[in-house]
């Protein structure tokens, strides 16, 4: 068989809704010979129609299957997948359950950063992935090459990936992604009693608010999966903003006018510092990492990386087929190798780095 | 004296940061003489340099004075203006302390939805008020002519006026505007706290969060008097949205799907209905009160409507010289007509109405 690194081949999609259904557009559109299904058959022969798909069924030939069902269903269908020898990746918007589950070398943990507020095969397209960060959530244990072959695909349809811990993963989308939303809907709740007895309230709802709550407009029906299987983490990032709040309730009723202009101001400085998306540095540099015979390199490596910010532009790994030995190859932006070289040192690593020509 | 309504005449704005110097742009752009000053005459200076003023200082001939300094120096500022006999008006935040503080029957307390992310007089346009909601806060013995005139100018620069008692308008703005930026600037330390020790947060924050929390990127500048003259309604607005948030944690923890769905599902019907901005009515219809001897008309019946959301297009007063006898006529969308006769006739007013051709 060969490696879905090696270029486009075969691969599937379980799962047509908006997310599968723009994964086999953008699929497609590169060359892949794609086939689905969904639980819903209707919905799979429409993504056939609008051309994501190039049959409807199961491929035994596909090298590589990514499960966008609902998360209640990923667990399953990624064993099925992996039964026939594919590598596996899933889009769900929680994987510490996930990973756990599936417990397979040959997976790799998925979730692309994008489409949240549309949904349904209607909306998907072929660039919904350019500029969005994809996380993958790589184990000890997960098979290098099968990391190396889901992020080579997934970098082909334009998503920057950004590896990270699957438990680390559940804790960020909690605070940025889950709680926002719940707070979003919480925001407009408030707003709207108050405005059952006065209507007045919504004609005063300005740029800010309007803002603050379009993401409370999105379908409600994936969040009680979401809040279930990441329960624990956010009810903790509902704890805090809970916490966070309070502070700033205290901070008004002491008027206490130093300690709000600080929270304010360290606000404002986190949020104008917020990064750009989809800002591609400008040189780059190779950092060459020697792997031996320590097992799990990659996805420390990566994932170290994933929580230092840093962007992982490309990596491939030299070896000998038989095993993890060689040197792991990672091209990232030049002003971050000090910082690469320091964390890796620190874990025990002898790493080289040298500038790209541009 | 000429009254500000017959049409430009000469104005005075003082304070001439974004919202005052964008004032002197769109009146002066409609054929006011406008002055001005700032405790800052740099900042009064560039105004004019920029076209804001046609001159720098006092101008005792000014028929109508805008105060557009900081929540605090508004009071004194409003005095002065009225003790030379002008119809003076504000645009401050907060409405309730300053309408008691100031204590006049020529001043109209105000505040434009409108420009809060930007600041300073580099900022300032003349169509910052176009389509914008321009708050009004007219008391029982708010004189009736000051209050037109008032209206009549700020409706010229593009404004929609909504009437409301000033309480009823500090209680909204906290909800609508004051906690959901607490809330943001809570978000944004939360995130950034994580961020600290993993940068990758950031680079996960997608849409939602960022448009969550943009309102975070203000300055912080004018927060503490906000909060220090809006103390008790913000306090409620907040305590209210920590119980809902809380309320939210209960759902998940208790893994409550139906409440949960129920409780997203209320928060999108309300964001969808959000209404637009700006929409002008197709059909228009008159509604004539005749006023009489009763005082306080024209502050009831506008509140009354703000509160009803219902937008007055136009309003005049036909009486006599002597006070407020005679007819109030109320131009609003003919679709409101029978909320609006509703809710006067529980007034005890007798009202008639007639569609007026488009």
């Amino acid at each position: 068989m060969t490696s879905p690194a090696d270029g486009p081949g075969r691969a599937a999609v379980v799962g047509t809704g908006l997310i599968g259904a723009s994964i086999g557009l953008a699929l497609r559109a590169r060359g892949w010979l794609v086939s689905g299904r969904d639980a819903d058959p209707a919905r799979a022969g429409r993504a056939l129609e609008l051309g994501a798909l190039d049959a409807v069924g199961d491929d035994p030939e596909a090298t590589i299957t990514f499960v966008a069902t609902p998360v209640s269903a990923i667990v399953g269908e990624a064993r099925r997948a992996l039964a026939r020898g594919q590598v596996v990746t899933d889009v769900g918007g929680v994987k510490g359950p996930i990973v756990a589950g599936v417990d397979d070398a040959n997976f790799v943990g998925g979730h692309p950063m994008a489409g949240s507020e549309q949904e349904g095969v209607e909306g998907a397209t072929a660039d919904l992935f350019e500029g969005a960060t994809w996380v993958l959530t790589p184990r000890l244990d997960t098979d290098p090459d099968a990391y190396t072959a889901v992020r080579s695909v997934v970098s082909s349809l334009g998503a920057e990936v950004l590896a990270l811990p699957p438990e680390r993963h559940d804790d960020l989308v909690a605070t940025v992604s889950h709680v926002p939303h719940l707070a979003a809907a919480a925001l407009m709740v408030q707003a709207a009693e108050g405005a059952e007895e006065n209507a007045a309230l919504l004609r005063l709802a300005a740029g800010g608010f309007r803002d603050m709550t379009r993401i409370a407009a999105g379908a409600p029906g994936i969040w009680p999966d979401i809040c279930s299987e990441n329960r624990e983490a956010i009810v903790k990032a509902l704890d805090e903003l809970v916490s966070a709040l309070s502070a700033m309730r205290d901070l008004v009723v002491l008027g206490d006018r130093p300690g709000l202009l600080s929270a304010l101001e360290r606000a404002r400085h986190a949020r104008t510092n917020l990064p750009g998306r989809g800002d591609r540095p400008d040189v780059l540099a190779e950092v060459r990492v020697p792997v031996l015979d320590r097992p799990g390199v990659l996805a420390e490596v990566t994932t170290l990386l994933g929580e230092l910010g840093v962007n992982i532009v490309d990596i491939e790994i030299a070896h000998s087929s038989e095993g993890p030995h060689g040197v792991l190859v990672v091209v990232v932006d030049a002003e971050a190798v000090g910082t690469v070289r320091g964390a890796l040192y620190a874990r025990g690593y002898r790493v080289s780095a040298r500038r790209l020509d541009p």
